[in-house]
């Protein structure tokens, strides 16, 4: 595991934690963060040991969003050929997309444990997360409108697709914040708790709950539900019974039963590194 | 009709009702279920005098979902040569889904009326069906995680097509329960009712007054919901703009009106029987 | 501007106010609704100029839905060939939807002001709006259902994408009514005022907000949120990377950036006429 | 098996021979032939034993198609209200598609091996089928609409998914017969033959060639290739990826190296009986 | 019918004919050509007395393509905000795709005779027509990239989805002429004739024999057609029994059988007008 | 640039050439051409001086396809939990296909020049590549059915999706070869030339030529061209649109047409490096 700069790595167990450590600026993503997120993902998603991940933010808030420095060196493009800026621009926001996509690509669940602000990009990072939860204090805005700009990294793709999409467009259209006790009504977040503190040691009862599951299932899980996202229904079931054709085998069920006989917590083996 | 075994069968005018009865084993799925669902389902869609469906459990529960008995012979696959197993096992699964899929494919809406348990795979089951009221005593599960597989006939491909996919996804990865009330905030029940007979009352109700509707036109919202649920607003728009160029005719709509003007119910023919 | 019968038109600044104005029938729309809404959404659509648009309704309700005798020139289609009937019926249907899909081909957003019934076609109308807001003595009714027919021109398509799914069959089966309280509970509606005047003064400030926006980043979401409710989430992705790869430029962002920093409104460019 | 009437069934090992067997008619497909093709086909495909399959008809012609008597019962449909003669309609075709789609639905190819006329409803046939050869003096034409009527039960579907979509257009236009060899040129067919006599051997060779490769692996060819023609490269690429993760196993990959090495035929096991 | 300037009309009974009538300039596509094609179709569309139409060109060639100095007004956008010039030229070019949008609305198929040049623009639009006939000296370049872009008119989209994909590809990448017969061998064009005279002659006949067929087979040929090259095989054939199911009445088919039998040619009635 | 061990490179202006360089095994794909392919091309992409590449084999063969013995570690994944082994297996053939995707993304086309054999996993190579040509003595098989195999790295996916479906589906059922001038016929290789040395020298002209182009616009093809083929037309058409709208400028256009007056070879800019 190289050390990164943004995030400060902690682990426990089968659950690791991504700490956005720039609490003096918020937590705004600088370009640390655009590389290190996806190197990160990448490095986790290959060590089977890993089960469950929380992303969390240090200090007052979870994150103010992108770190407009970061665009610097993309402003200098302007000065060239128009229709090679606009190449070059689109590859850029691939890239910062992808950040956010390596989330999706890691076989366990990534838990956000949002305190304070969300905002703009946060909620793009959030939005590609498998699920959320917040402090009392959290608020969430698509802020990105108030810069003149539509959100480019994932808000207006995912968010429609977790909670009400009329209540996406709102948001979208207005920039304006909603507390988490409205996103707890939206469904956005599945809990809210007292403070931060509350909301770190839910954050890691559940995930240790997710990471005392069979690995292999709660991949399944995953992988099928961003599939059925995607997709007809006739189409999500005939994915699933190709994939459980392969991947249901009698092991884990039996460990989760004979645990189940013995009031034991069933162990599960790791899933098997491909390479 | 044949007699099943599984299900109590029971019929008031055009109101069937499918009762599980099963309650020693809470209604627990047995190869009974499996292969008589879709039966009763595919005769049932056959009959034009059938207007509506409500699909409840005897007993103490709705269902405890798959009876781990009916896997036994499905266990016996894994002891042959693996890639023919997995081929093997991706149609077992397929006939499963089958099951629920009947539900889709008959003319007229299913309700489920749950009360107790509705865990595993009734919630697929349950996801099938086109409405769902629930007594206040009833909670749901998609515990299929708890014994270490991912549910694979249906639940993770509908119930994110019925209620916000964030809500879906933290019940499939923690496999909790979700309380009757719950169920009605997220919107996956429609109404809540004192106790099952409460219930049942309302789902008489409830079929009734769907089976005094146009059954062309009842007909015409099942199939145009699971299109568009499945294809972009534009091919949907396109589909029943298809549908209802040959489908909608003066007739249903004077009877409406006439009926509504002499304050009176209308009578709306059957549909045809197409062989 | 060609002069609408069917609505009275207002301005005020960049906002547009197009009020249904036929309360003696509750706005119940006439041969002149249909053909009036698409024209002055083109030639909206046109004025760079226009920012956002307000629908409301004069009278009592929001509007009744489909003025029936708007049928009668179609009823006589069924004497001739049945064949050619449902082929020119088609026609006629496609015809009325493109009327709604106008208010999703202009570049601002679209606010519907909802006050009293709005049954019918009008649950048709306002789901191709943008945003929804509502009195509290609104309610909603997809009761096309009463009338024996299913609903063709939007209903069935765009509410099961704007609220959960099961929500909107359970209003599509039953044609009962919705309050504006549930309908915020959905979130159908993103807020409930008092009444109609209280609705009027929340839309226009509403629309006020959206047209201080930047307008190309409006549009960037309008069409973006479009997109991504009929694609996958990889789709989505790479389209609005091309979208802002030509569109996101500099000269908003400063605007917004340094307005924040003078303590002032930005202002924002229209958009370019492209003809 | 139960006994066919409209077809001659034949076995040889693992080929079975299904051969439309009404020449005095030219084999014109009466509701014998539209019941029993979905039976023996389901039939056929729950038996392991079986690896490929051929079409052919007696007589003089492949098949004229549709025998018009068929519909006379449907006919009568339309002295109904004719809404409801709609939906009925659009069921009986539903069912006259689902003949040709048990072809798919079987895990093994179907190889339709063609002479004399292949028209109407013939096309449709041969689309549904994996393979096709012809006899010089075979032809082929889309003749729907030389009475009236748009062909409704595959080839406006399947026809330009084989060939160039071009080409499949002119030929439902015009309904202009083709000759086996523009057939060949189009790639329809893949071989032309002298006459029946050749066909009928080369049809025998070319499916006991495929009889004798691992039927797994023949399975996967066929339900990969049917999942690639509906959905993007980047979805067949993972389905295909899923599909194999279970099925490709070391198994039949030794049967066949270690036979190449002994320059014997490998022996590959059938697949498994699933119930 | 209002009176075009580009292209001067003719009309032979149920045949409609279109000639680009700008032989100085070889017919190079100047801004009259792109409001007039979409009028001209809108207004054939609304014709039920139209059967075919047919598109040629006066001179020397068929079309030499856009003509660049349509492109005029189009680069002044370029010096304003590069942002909204963006958002504008995207509407410029989605005007331009209208219309040849517009002849795959029409009911009736739109018949390409081709002679000499056929290049740019001018594949764009033979690629939205039904079929395509040439004359020996025809010849065909998607030429754009000679002069620097990327072809953005409709040949990237249909060339491929005609012909095979691998060939479309390589006549974009390298701009090279293929002749009549390279284009016959791919399927693009489904006859070549000796001359401009010639294809003339053929022209006419191939329209007459369609505009003889029952204009309603025809229109859901055409419809079923695109409907099939946007969606699965499954969606195809659901969408074509939802058509047939109202569409399919005895009408036309006894009047062809009767026709048949009296070796006489069968008089089918014309569309309705749908408003 | 990181120097390969498995091919060789060469650069030739814009143009670069990837050989095959392991003749003595027929350069059957090894470990390391899997891992230096993606690698390779993510480079190749990143490098704006690149305008096209051309890959073809060093030695008698283009290549035997797949180096069995790449199997070797992968085969040790099935001697654990056989669920988790299936998960296993399909990250690697993810991998493995993952390293032919490298080619659709770099935003210059890939010409494969082929002689000899390409057999196997090599025509999964050439489906990749944006265009292909061939010796006459270059001979295509799909042959893994030949070793009890479904193709899994793109082959089914890509070959329908290049020349007719019919064909491509005959090829990989029966594994036979398909001589070049039979791969002419198909339109999957778009000339043959006499030997591997004209082979190369027309590789390198095309090459040239296609470098001479505006790099833009043919990025343009290249990813419209993708897109185009997973998509409807209706979504090609807006997808162009959007990518013209920003990227299509005054600048090639006008350099082109100067260049044409001047009787000269324009000269276009590189592309912008995003990052």
């Amino acid at each position: 595991m190289t050390t990164p700069s943004f995030f400060r790595f902690e682990r426990d167990g089968a659950v690791v934690h991504l700490v956005m450590n720039r609490p003096e600026r918020s937590n705004a993503m600088s370009a640390d963060f655009w590389t290190e997120l996806p190197r990160l993902m990448a490095e986790l998603g290959r060590d089977p040991s890993v089960r469950c991940a929380i992303i969390s933010g240090e200090g007052r808030n979870f994150t103010g969003g992108m770190d407009l420095s970061a665009f610097a060196d993309i402003a200098k493009l302007f000065d060239s050929e128009p229709g090679r800026a606009a190449y070059a621009m689109r590859e850029v926001i691939l890239d910062l997309q992808n950040a956010f996509n390596a989330i999706e690509r890691v076989p366990f669940p990534v838990i956000a444990a949002i305190h304070g602000a969300c905002i703009g990009a946060g909620v793009d990072l959030i939005t590609a997360c498998d699920m959320r939860i917040a402090s009392a204090d959290a608020y969430f805005a698509v802020e990105e409108i108030h810069i003149g700009m539509a959100a480019d990294v994932g808000t207006l793709q995912r968010l429609p697709k977790l909670i009400a999409p009329a209540v996406a467009a709102e948001l979208a259209y207005t920039g304006r914040r909603a507390s988490a006790e409205e996103a707890k009504g939206f469904g956005l977040v599945s809990a809210v708790h007292a403070d931060r503190d509350a909301v770190s040691v839910a954050a890691f009862e559940l995930a240790r709950a997710v990471a005392e599951k069979s690995p292999l299932a709660i991949a399944g899980i995953k992988r099928n539900l961003a599939y059925a996202r995607d997709h007809s229904v006739a189409d999500g079931l005939d994915y699933i019974a190709t994939w459980n054709g392969g991947m249901l085998r009698a092991g884990d069920l039996m460990a989760a039963v004979q645990a189940k006989m013995a009031k034991q917590a069933a162990a599960f083996p790791d899933l098997l590194r491909s390479t």
